[in-house]
């Protein structure tokens, strides 16, 4: 879709100029390097997306959509802290490149610098981004905070890992959607009505996620087929092994997961022969399409024109048949 | 004074209504913990004057004093990893108590909050406040990094050091205040004099506490005296003796300040006798009384009654003649 292609252009653009050539280099320079190293920019996508949808010309909301990407990346910097992950779209994380100390103090100057990025808007408009801001990091941190609690515990229900993934990822894809509202001035129904398809939208694009991780194709998936079993995490497809499945196949497939001793390859396959067996995969493809089809019915409730409706109900179809 | 009293116990209430009873558990605990550490408060009590001082009720100003405070604990959570620190207020620092995750999303969480509790107050005042917060904390950010640093440099000079503890210390005493004259609606002119009252104020304050910290009373002085020549801190006081000394004193005191054989207690003598011969401890004292009278100057420019400013000078003799 050659639009979304238009967005990501105008964004990285402004992107571009937002580069932060201020003393202390060594608190700036970490910034400067996370925000560069490219992703989809998904979420500021949608800020402008929604803002033209909405009326609004995109350049109005180009600060907002920004905000999101730097709230984005900090919770990215934080994260790889807590992750001890060495690697971020193949490149050092910003605490491997640097040190502990300069991945907390750059995150915390990106958190700041995300409200910093609505100052250019009039009071009534800065205080709904900000306070919608403010809700969402804070849910973003819990979500964080229980996928950190769900490692070490085994009662995990499959309502608490929906609130859990809802938190972590949705809420941001619902607020970007919803701060593109708030920029256009649309009315506070469509603003509510857009950050519930933003954050159904969400919720169906992790749960895809959790499926690919399995069920993808390795030559066109990003990364890892199988990443999410090989590290016993406890994703939906897991979830609903051990919910469908019987008191053999759930004892089998726990046994299964704690195994040190099998290849990774070979328990990757035992793994996706348990998620079919037990009807999991199936439920979870079933979930996908149910947080889809929920989001699209709320989409019919916008006060917008059918052609708007339809741009977004494309982009939401392009990302649920996406195979990677 | 009593009045101070009087607003750290109506700050203390207003804390108490605060705590967080939030889910999850992990997230929000730490975050009580350590508010409820204690402390002088002596930067939400800056805010309820200044509010008082401005004709507004004390009332309406807690939010933002609250916000203060939460901000303040928030770099200090943080801080504290970054400096290794093992016990805060005598009590374990929350990554001790917890762990390094939890110090770091628990502080995250701090800094949301804190801009949160600007959301009581009408557009214009919310979009001032939250503006201040960001240019303060987004100061404390780069004051933090210059201290860092400055640990493995040899050449900082003297007005680095003073950039570094106004924006790591002196700039959240000026925005303190000015919250106070913001949340009162004093005119723009008023705000900014507020704000460099206390700014100058908090320069002398940390310039007394270096100052203090080789020179305090044992039995007064809060924290190990000499702490920062045992320490080799580039404080004041140091950086003043490699200043006014001559090349022998200087190369004499750095052969002092490298010295591991020594002990801290000789090494403590011997480094005070160097800011004494040198001139760096009454050096370092004009530079307390300058800061303090310069702030003192700006105070007579505000618009507000000769009582008013007596109350607010009253403050500031106090802070500059303590001991302790």
């Amino acid at each position: 879709m050659q639009q979304i292609e238009n967005y990501q252009k105008s964004f990285l653009k402004h992107l571009e100029g937002f580069t932060v050539h201020k003393e202390p280099n060594n608190l700036y320079q970490p910034i400067n390097y996370i925000l560069q190293l490219g992703g989809k920019r998904l979420r500021p996508v949608l800020t402008l997306m929604t803002a033209e949808v909405f009326g609004e010309t995109l350049d109005n909301a180009l600060d907002a959509a920004l905000s999101i990407e730097v709230f984005h990346n900090f919770s990215l910097v934080h994260d790889d802290i807590m992750d001890d992950a060495p690697l971020r779209r193949g490149k050092e994380t910003v605490h491997e490149k640097w040190n502990l100390n300069t991945g907390i103090l750059s995150g915390d100057a990106m958190l700041i610098l995300a409200y910093q990025l609505f100052e250019n808007y009039e009071p009534e408009t800065f205080q709904a981004l900000a306070q919608l801001f403010s809700k969402t990091a804070l849910e973003v941190c819990e979500g964080q905070q229980y996928d950190i609690d769900f490692e070490t515990r085994d009662d995990v229900t499959i309502t608490q890992y929906l609130k859990m993934i809802e938190y972590k990822t949705a809420v941001l894809v619902g607020a970007a959607m919803k701060m593109g509202a708030i920029v256009a001035k649309a009315s506070l129904e469509d603003q509510n009505s857009i950050y519930q398809f933003g954050r159904l939208l969400g919720i169906a694009f992790q749960l895809q996620d959790d499926y690919l991780d399995a069920f993808g194709n390795p030559e066109t998936f990003g990364k890892q087929v199988g990443g999410d079993i090989i590290e016993n995490k406890k994703t939906y497809l897991y979830l609903k092994t051990m919910e469908l499945g019987t008191n053999e196949d759930e004892k089998e497939f726990l046994f299964l997961m704690q195994n040190n001793v099998l290849s990774n390859e070979d328990k990757v396959k035992s793994a996706k022969q348990f998620f079919e067996d037990t009807g999991a995969a199936k439920a979870t493809q079933d979930a996908v399409k149910d947080y889809t089809n929920k989001a699209f019915k709320v989409l019919e409730t916008l006060n917008i024109s059918e052609d708007k409706k339809q741009v977004l109900r494309l982009f939401g179809e392009q990302l649920m048949t996406r195979r990677v």
